[in-house]
Parts: C-alpha cells; sequence; structure tokens
C-alpha cells in the first residue's frame, strides 16, 4: 500500500505565530483553518511555492487542525514540491500532490535532500486541488467540524465543490482570522522585518547619492532597485517622484530630469525573505523653500507623536487622531487623511489599520508602518513613514534613518 | 451639477487586441466584459493600478461594451487615480471612483497633467467597487444584456452581490474569453516582448560573467537581477541553480558554491514594462560530460524540431508530439513531459498551451515559450526555452543567444 503522507521529524514553525492561532481558532470554536492565498500559504507553513506568488490561479492550500498543529498538511502541485524538500523555513511534513509532472531519478543511492523528493514525487497522485484537499480533511478527522477557509486564495467555484464534498463540515470565512493572526509577529518575522527596512533604507541612500542635475526618476530608481538586489533582496514598491511629480500618491519613475529646488518623494520598499518594506523619505535638490520646510517639518512631527503615544493597549483610532492632529497643530491646518499607516508583514496591508474608525487595539509584537504623506497637486507631494515595532514599553524603530526633510546637492 | 465621468479625446488601445476582442465577444454573443484581474485590467485598458499588481483585493475594474469601444470605463480605487492621468498606455478615459482619499490643491492654474488629475479626484464617489461598477453598466445601456465577467480579479461574494444588482443582466464568466483574446498579441506587445526577452538573456550574460570556483547561487542570482534592473526591468522569475541542485524544477538560489563540472541551469525572466519573459538557458563550468553534452543535445534539437514546423494552423499537440518524440530519438529515450511551452505576455502562462491533450491551433501574432526541460533528482536539470513570435510563414525568434550548451571557465 502507497502511503498517502510523507512523515519527517517535526520542526518548529518559525513564521507561524502558533499560540496567536490557536487562541483565535478557541475563541472562535474553529477546529482547522486552510490557508490558500500566497501569503496565507507561506505564513502557515513556511512553504512559498513560486508560481503562486507570480500569478493567479495556482492552488496550493495547508489544513492546519487546532488539536494537533503537527498534523498540518501541505497541498501543492507536483510541479511545486521540489521547493518543500529544499526550503528551511517549510515545517509542514505532511503533503499531498495533484497533478502529472516529470522527474526523473539518478542511479544509485540519492543523499537525504534529494531523497525527500524523491519521496514526494513518490507520493499518490490525488488528481486535483480540491480532492487532495478533502481527502487531508478527511484523512485529519476533520469532516464534521468547524472549519475556516482563507476564501481568499480558491478559484471561482471551488468553495461550492469543498461544500459539496464536505456535506457534514461546517465552513466559514478564514481570511480575516488568519489576518488577524499575521498582525504580531514572530522573532524570525520580525527580524526579517528589520533586515527589509534596512535594505530599503540602504537602497535610498544609493539613489540620493545619484542625484544630480538631470538625473532622472528612473535613474534614481535603477540605483535604488540595484542596491535592493544587491542586499538579496527583491523590488516591491518603487514610487519615486521629483517636483510637481511627487503630488502622484503612486508616482512611478519616468524619464522626468531633476531640477534645482526639487522635491523628491520616496514611498518604497522591496522584500527580503517574502517580508515587505514600506518607508517613506524626502529630500530636496538644494535648499527647500519655507514652505516645504514647514510642511515636511509638521509631517515629521505627526509621526513622532504618534510614535510616542505607540504602546500595548493604545487604540489604533487614537493614534489616527494623535497624528492628524499634530500635523495640523504644526502647521498643515487643512491636513486630511484615510489612514496614518498600517501593520506590514508577508504582505503590505496587514493589521492593524490606524483609521479613525478602526476598532483595533495595539498589541506588543505588532509590526507598524506609520506615516503622515501629504499630496498638493500643483505643487509636491511630502511623506514620512517609519516601521516600527511595539515592544511592552513602547516602540523599537527598525530605522536608522531619520523621517526629517534631507538636503542633497 | 457633477458630471459622472470626464470625456477625453479618444486614444486608441495599444496593448488590447481590440479586433480580436471584438470577434470573439460577437462569437459568444456577448455585450460587454468586464476585466477584474490584474493583467486584463491592464491588458483592457492600459491601466496598471499598483496596488492590484502588488497585493491581493484591490478591487479595479474595466468595462468594455462591444457596441462601441470607447465608452469602455475604468472603475478605480480614489486611492489609485493619479495613475490613470499619468499613464500613456491607458486609452480608457471615462473614470468611476470609489472611496474616500485625500489630495489637495495648489491655488492657480494647474497644468494639463494635473488637471485631469483634479478632474478625476472631483468625480462624485460611487461608495464601493461593486455599486461603481453596476453604475457603469447601467449607464452604458447594458443593464438588460449578456456581460462576460472576469471571475477571477472579483472578491468572494461579489459575483452574487453583482447578479442581485442586475436582475436582468446574463452574466457568463469572462476569464477564459479575455485569455484567449490576449493569446495573439499586437505589435506593441511584441515589442515589450522582444525587450523583455534580450533584458534576460543580457542578465544571463551578466551572471556567467561572474562564474568562478566559489561563487554562489545567490552570487549568481545577484549579478542577474542587477542587470535586469540596471535596464529598466524588474524580476519575476530567477531560478538559477547549480549541479545537483539544477534538478529542481523551481530551483531558488542558495548559497551553494559553484564547483568545477557543474551545470548552471537558468530558468529565468524579468519583466519590462509589465511583459513577462521566461527563458532557459544552460551552461558547464568546465567541461561537460558525455552524458550532459548528449542529453543536452537532445533537448536542444527537440526545441529547434519544435520552432521548425511551427506556423499558423498547426495543432499545439502537435508541437508537442515534434517536440518529444524528437528529444527521445536524440538521445533521452525515457523522456516525458507535461508540456513543452506556453504562451506569454502579461502573465507567464498565456495561450495556447503546448500540451499533449491541447485543441490549441496555433495563429500569427502569438508569442510562445518553447522548452524542453530535463530533470534528474541525483544528476542535474537542463533545460532548453527559446521566445518566439509566430509569423505568417513560420517563427521570428526574441532570442539572441543559442540554446546550446555552454561551457564557461
Amino acid at each position: 500500500m502507497q502511503r498517502e503522507t510523507v512523515a519527517r521529524p517535526n520542526r518548529a514553525p518559525t513564521l507561524l505565530n502558533a499560540p496567536r492561532l490557536l487562541a483565535v481558532l478557541k475563541a472562535e470554536g474553529i477546529d482547522a483553518v486552510v490557508a490558500t492565498s500566497a501569503e496565507n500559504v507561506t505564513y502557515a507553513s513556511g512553504y512559498w511555492a513560486l508560481s503562486q506568488w507570480i500569478r493567479r490561479g495556482p492552488q496550493i492550500y495547508v489544513l492546519v487542525p487546532a488539536a494537533d498543529l503537527f498534523a498540518s498538511t501541505i497541498i501543492a502541485s507536483t510541479t511545486l514540491l521540489d521547493q518543500i524538500a529544499d526550503q528551511a523555513d517549510t515545517w509542514v511534513d505532511n503533503v499531498r500532490r495533484y497533478g502529472f509532472f516529470a522527474v526523473d531519478c539518478a542511479d544509485g543511492a540519492l543523499d537525504a535532500h534529494d531523497a525527500r523528493q524523491a519521496e514526494l514525487y513518490g507520493l499518490p497522485d490525488d488528481g486535483d486541488p480540491i480532492t487532495a484537499l478533502v481527502a487531508a480533511i478527511e484523512a485529519a478527522g476533520l469532516a464534521r467540524c468547524r472549519i475556516a477557509i482563507d476564501e481568499l486564495g480558491l478559484l471561482p467555484g471551488h468553495w461550492e465543490k469543498l461544500a459539496a464534498k464536505l456535506p457534514h463540515a461546517t465552513l466559514v470565512p478564514g481570511f480575516q482570522f488568519l489576518r488577524r493572526v499575521r498582525a504580531v509577529k514572530t522573532p524570525e518575522e520580525i527580524a526579517r522585518l528589520r533586515r527589509t527596512a534596512h535594505i530599503t533604507e540602504a537602497s535610498i541612500e544609493a539613489a540620493l547619492n545619484i542625484a544630480r542635475p538631470g538625473a532622472t526618476e528612473l535613474d534614481l530608481a535603477c540605483a535604488f532597485h540595484g542596491c535592493t538586489v544587491a542586499h538579496a533582496g527583491l523590488p516591491a514598491i518603487g514610487c519615486i517622484g521629483f517636483g510637481k511629480r511627487a503630488a502622484m500618491p503612486n508616482v512611478q519613475p519616468s524619464d522626468t530630469p531633476l531640477c534645482e529646488g526639487d522635491v523628491i518623494r520616496f514611498d518604497v520598499g522591496g522584500r527580503y525573505r517574502h517580508y515587505r518594506a514600506d518607508i517613506a523619505r524626502i529630500a530636496t535638490f538644494g535648499a527647500p523653500d519655507r514652505k516645504t520646510i514647514d510642511y515636511a517639518s509638521a509631517l515629521h512631527v505627526g509621526v513622532l507623536r504618534a510614535l510616542e503615544m505607540i504602546r500595548p493597549g493604545v487604540r489604533a483610532a487614537d493614534v489616527f487622531e494623535t497624528a492628524v492632529e499634530a500635523v495640523r497643530r504644526e502647521g498643515i491646518p487643512h491636513y486630511q487623511r484615510s489612514h496614518v499607516g498600517h501593520g506590514i508583514g508577508l504582505d503590505g496591508y496587514d493589521l492593524p489599520d490606524l483609521t479613525p474608525s478602526s476598532s483595533d487595539v495595539l498589541e506588543e509584537g505588532m509590526v507598524l508602518c506609520v506615516e503622515t504623506p501629504y499630496y498638493e497637486l500643483g505643487w509636491t507631494g511630502l511623506q514620512v513613514e517609519d516601521m516600527v515595532v511595539i515592544r511592552e514599553a513602547g516602540i523599537e524603530s527598525l530605522m536608522t534613518t531619520s523621517g526629517a526633510l534631507r538636503v542633497v546637492s
């Protein structure tokens, strides 16, 4: 008889906040959760499946039973099994596969790494992802349980198929539960976020280093991304704009040349080992005018006041209020914003949301982007955005540079 | 009274194959199509909405009525309107927006670029994306028509909401229609695919240039991505593996050092102006052994035989058969594959599929990746993958380098 899964010594999850997941599942009366979107699959299992991250459609799932974390199961296309064997992050050892894919085997003994791959390719073919997931749920004794399914990664029609094949299970949407779990980071996640923040700051410096009259936004973007990839990061956000173009919130680098007096606005961040940065810095090329100095200072103070009050137990909505009020008081009386920041992790917009209507309460271990952008069409855009970790008594900044206006020449 | 849309002089689509779209809609009896996934939104309108491309969730749509292409409408979050005004690719002038976002306006006259942005921000707020889409459909007189909705980009539950709000319309899944349209490229798309292919080839050269004993896969990946971003490309796929690791189909660069005799396998491709490359090349560091020479030659001949037969009217399944048979005859008698290639464009896997069961027939203007990978656990992996355009009488290769085994030292 073929074994249906391959068992290996259990390792511990490093990205997944397992105690928080179990607490959320218990509080909601849920017996298991199924990750389906790229972020949640990597989060739950450590497994990064290439094609799921670069396109829509590939179906990779992770089933995590609340009663036994180590009975978790990855469901993957046969084409993607190699990375389960190769990735040190992947701590889930039970695997189900689906689909035909040809990989040969050399004569003679394989080393442990290749033997593990051969073992995975040798698993029975479950045919399609939903059949494989249903089999995993049944094998885990969960077919009559309450299961939260991350609805965001499923293809249209898959939810209905699952429901039809699991008539005795109760399926509830799981994306928001996983998002809530992801809000409080593990030490490994924080280490990666610190590293991606530092790479992004270094990349801003690299871009400012080539600022000279006639250098284009695209030139600075090349320098920016070049530094990111030189540090084993990958580009994600690269909004870099000069002068009036900096008033566009999503400004994409163009061949616009740098002129004396221009603001240079960066709203940027790469990925490092899948974790995102999102940082904003501003500089002027040559001496800034009075309005730029005053507005930049007001926006910077807005972030500083917010950072001073951030600690566990504080309401996200109060941080919003504090930041906006400070900016208004410090020199932009008409300042308006929809939010002054958000969590960050595998996704660029994790919880909490720093909005006026947020009911989120800050917790230790959250990693936040705190930002006060200001966009004025016909003038320019200014923005300060810092990344910080919430610790017991306040924040630990992940920044090594100041959000104050820089002057380059 | 507020105007509901902003009208501007019509420009022509450059990415969208409009005649083919209209032909597909006519053949299927469909009155309009709604793009919802990132690839289809950019394809249909030229509009590239940052947050839709880097995360799941942001809802951007394009409604394209078959009866009047220039009545097409973009539905976008207010946060993303700036790029509609700034992107030369965006030819759709009717816009609906939803959501609060604060952008101020300087005193005095705005230039045309900023005035267009102000105009977009000044549109009425439709509240949420589905309400905005329904309003666009009603305004276009399509509320009782047959509408194909690209189901891949909608959030769960949105299809049902749309159906409830459009009780007299017939909604049918539209993703496959748009995928079929996208299969035949416009001249602008081909120009971008040529450029991204050349950038990727140059990046492979840059990586091979630093091959020396002890250089790691990550070192080569840094050189590879560094060259891509220096040419204004962005990384997408970067599978670079040495020796036995090259047997992993999705090998991700590690700190494994290069050794004499190692195969170096690249399955790589960046993006250039949103268009993807997917190219495979192989080299050995130092002299290859007999098996490597023979197998690499067989795989290369497989691609060459396939390329020789590719022309309009040929069946994709026959290309599969030809390539696999050639590889078997030329030296890998046990060769097996699930496919020998696929289309490429905004997505890495466009139609046609070069599979044994494909019913696709090749057409002029398709851009194909033709590939014959071979993975042998415990030995290595070898792969040749070329990008070509199908022309009237055969192929135009987008390659400037050969797929033959290289030797570097």
